[in-house]
């Protein structure tokens, strides 16, 4: 199950110490302008070593596109993209081959298949995300043709939390401090924590919050394939994330019905709402507001600090960390929050095109 | 998209006001005996007029078994289960044909669909979800078979919450009261505000935990097909439902990795984890713990209080509930949740037998 | 694998003396006006007793609507479609449980599941594309309004076979005989025939021609799914059914390139084919000519007269056909292969909506 | 489209002239050895220039094996095989940027996408196929595991057919000839034809023959899963094919049930069949006797002949054929076949898995 999307499908592959990463993304419609630099500069958002309060592996995430594109444009057939890995270390996990770190991957991965690429994480590394990154800025590009738009931003980190919405925020700010949260103040905080935290050799978790804007009603699928539901899964793909809410939420679950309802004709006679408690999302399907969600990750498994473990032959293992992690994967998360909304939400705009036929 | 899973697979039909709602399952193993009363016994968990702090719409829900069964047992063609409708009163809904429910599927719908069966919400009716309980309980014989068990509660109704884990609880007492909630004190407290709310013609939100045990480690699917997020898609799938977080969730964003990290190997030679923060879930894989989950939802978009609200013709109008509703979900969401849970659960063990080869 | 299509997608169940068969169709687009007397002519065209050619067991084929239709026309929601079954005769079969007829689904139903139900076949009867035609006529009604239409007819009983190409036949014949060829003289040919081997206890195969006319260019999609592997995978999935082939198919093979090459500008400025050997359509993508396709049925396998056959016990038995069968398919099969021609039609023209964005 | 199976899962992405084509396997299990060696010789048997009755372009085929391999086995994760392109010589295509050519892709894809790679043909330019050829190679690896073999000759090329049956020939002839018939002197009258039109600038169609051996019964899956589906389904996407049958075929529809059913019980116990008559399925369902089916090709539509066709501006042009191509697809087919028919197996094989499961 390394594809996701229903008409606009991706297809990931690669590990975080073979050759590289990729993704192929089958469904794009032709024709659609393809900006290099744009796909780039996400990727360069995601990137590590990007500011000291991330891991410090040298990788440029330069990418190559090897299919599907004929003269700066959109073909309509696959799109390749991979990216090279330039700067694994192997033999920073050459003593971890037996080694089962506490909370990752490696335990479950093994009892799965019997067999694993320990180098990075193999697989399970968070490295995977980079083809996502690269597959949602042309999601995003096409997204734009219509007018949609989707800004992701750190909300909290650790018990520092942005207390006000995003609609009473300056989103403007988001990219200029290294948290990516728009509030200055809030993000000197935040970044303070993560130091410290670093310091220790620990590592902590935090939220992102995310808001689509420029959405037409009508997106969405009933049932199943709820907006919404299409959202969360795509949330809870992403590496070290534990929850999922949107509108109103896990706080929504104390309001009343007579207060959480909203409906109203605006001036301009638009169907609108007054408290976007809904999240922009009513019975699975766009209603025109904006859409926004949360989403909660865990600290990082990997700490530098020294801890107790176990290896494949039944013993305790003392270890700490080798190889470059992140002390909080809130900052670099934000790209790829961005990037999954982006697909799914360019999924959507596809499939909802069946709704423009009228009988 | 009225179709969930991937080898174990569920197609939903029926709208709330038509002859009835019903269920396909395709891809269910040969073999399995089917405890007709059991599947009965679910559904009058999930049916209306259970108890007098849910709707009173009169369904027996009795269902009829029309495919896949021979001589009491599976025969590895499609199972349908149909559910006929027994007490619509689609006068009830006649004056609403124009109308739009605030925060209701009403408004989506049309603008999706350009048309809608108004009568009772239509497809967009929770009433569908008597087909899922019924293929869930299908889905939990077949997990039985491998000692999967999968128990959900009533954790929270508005601000009255459970603080207890579900470890430290009777979860024998759940049926034992009309709220679904392992503590008769704490039921005894929620059930007196939703009689509160509902004598104020209002409706109220919950929180419905889940608790997955003898879950085998190796379920589940790398990238894409977490466990975690095919579960959290089925939740957000469920009407009114609004969030998901799983182990530590939205608390644990504020833990240290040194602090929420966790494995040993226990006395008997297994790998455990002392905490549980993962949630029996590590890289999207189940790691042989208990998995549990939270879910959620919302108050009730149809109240009985007069409301503003707007109608097709761009007017604005008061409404008042007509029609039989629950003033709170939850109790009935409980067997809605595990059902879906156990619909998952079904789908990825069978997706894990291919773990099964070695070569 | 019940289900068929990718957005135009059916589920099928049932068995031949359960109570009944049908289909929920998912993903027909909103607002398509029902028409309920087409759907039962074209399932009166397919179903037994027809003539006195066909299997003579009474079933009137008469269908319910139970979900996705409002007010006469459909809502975007699933339509489920179900047909019971009112004449079966299981004691026909009842001492046929331990028995495996030759070239039959018995053997290859209990190697695969272990338990079957054996009673007229169960669920691999051709009863079971009863569903299918109901929901091919939903899915012409959608393809009419494009201005599509879909015509097949018998070319072959056994040797008998219609020489002339069916641009050179008069289509408007083919329902004024039982065998449903466009050509009198020969349909008196093969009703002989039919009834001949009827009488001997036997059965014979035949081929069924289809023409799909008015299908507009750039239908299809390239490398896995070409418009004629999806109507190969269609027909190949109807009972009997052991080849097909389009356009210039295995004659073809012996053309030289320069002789089956085809394209030109027609006075009004149209890219068309003269000899159409490509049958419509080039590297998997409708061409804007006729489709055409030939698909090839054996003699059924449940025969009159006596023959050695098997048992579970491991010994050689006798038997001679119980029930009501044909003595060949292929005038029954003239509307089914329309109709899988439909739901693969439907669903391509979905597909095609994609092709409508212009970036 | 461009994945195909559904547990066995490959995604195909590349042109004719960019950098290289590939494909991403999903849903090998893990464990499994690659022999590189294997994977290289199957692709030698596609590889163009490999006999002077082919295409002269240069490519070497050497493939690189980027994901989901450790230590020379199989991970579970997906494993990527690129193809780079050697030798195109995009200037010999300049000219065809606006002409169409007669019986091609070339039309159908600028009707569907507006816009095409037409250096080589693009996306649809049969060098896509190395790319299957390396994932049936894996795919063969996994089926060899289980006694499962593939074995596709040439049977027809123009007139010229192969009589006997594959029962009567000598298999491992196949390899020992440039056509790849088990038959010698045919061989030499096949190659005889191939270079007689090579030399008139034209092309010729021609037949593929494959069998599958040691196949258990129980592959397969009822009503639209058929496995004879599958196949069919498989072959038509291969570019040039037109038609496909199996046992008896097309032949078959002059038989009598009685002459056409066969089961009875061998002298070791097991249950046979006489003259597979059935191709070795039945129902859908593999019965362990050999499956086998033939595929029909037409002539390359690419000719070195002067011809008539038209261009974008609707104006009638001459062409006559650039770049390097094949005078009849049919050798080169041979392993393409096989590999289609492997993937289709291994996919049916992980899907049967399930009927292990017995309750």
């Amino acid at each position: 199950m390394n594809s996701f999307g229903n008409l606009f499908k991706i297809t990931s592959y690669g590990e975080s110490h073979g050759p590289g990463i990729g993704v192929i993304i089958d469904g794009c419609p032709s024709g659609l302008a393809i900006d290099m630099e744009f796909i780039q500069s996400e990727l360069d958002r995601r990137k590590p070593g990007q500011s000291n309060i991330v891991t410090q592996r040298k990788e440029s995430d330069s990418f190559k596109l090897l299919s599907g594109i004929f003269e700066g444009k959109t073909t309509g057939t696959p799109i390749h993209i991979f990216i090279p890995n330039e700067d694994a270390n192997s033999k920073d996990y050459a003593e971890w081959e037996d080694i089962f770190r506490p909370s990752h991957a490696d335990f479950t991965y093994w009892e799965k298949y019997g067999i694993r690429d320990h180098r990075g994480g193999g697989r399970s590394s968070a490295r995977e995300t980079a083809g996502r990154v690269a597959a949602g800025a042309i999601a995003k590009l096409l997204l734009r043709q219509s007018g949609i738009n989707i800004t992701a931003y750190t909300e909290q980190v650790g018990n520092i939390k942005l207390e006000k919405g995003y609609e009473n925020s300056d989103l403007s700010l988001i990219e200029s401090n290294p948290v990516r949260c728009p509030d200055n103040e809030k993000a000197t905080e935040m970044e303070a924590l993560i130091r410290e935290v670093r310091k220790e050799g620990d590592t902590i978790g935090g939220v992102v919050a995310c808001i689509i804007s420029g959405c037409p009603a009508g997106l969405g699928e009933p049932v199943f394939g709820k907006l919404h539901a299409a959202l969360a899964s795509a949330m809870l793909g992403i590496n070290a994330c534990k929850g999922f809410e949107y509108g109103s939420g896990f706080d929504g679950v104390a309001k009343r019905g007579s207060e959480h309802n909203d409906i109203y004709y605006s001036e301009n006679g638009k169907i609108l709402t007054k408290t976007n408690h809904s999240g922009g999302i009513q019975g699975g399907i766009s209603n025109g507001m904006d859409i926004y969600f949360r989403v909660a990750f865990k600290p990082v498994a990997t700490i530098m600090r020294e801890q107790e473990t176990v290896n494949k032959a039944g013993e305790s293992k003392k270890i700490s960390g080798k190889g470059r992690h992140d002390p909080c994967v809130v900052p670099r998360a934000v790209p790829i929050v961005e990037a999954m909304a982006a697909l799914v939400l360019a999924d959507y705009w596809l499939l909802a095109k069946i709704n423009d036929i009228h009988f």
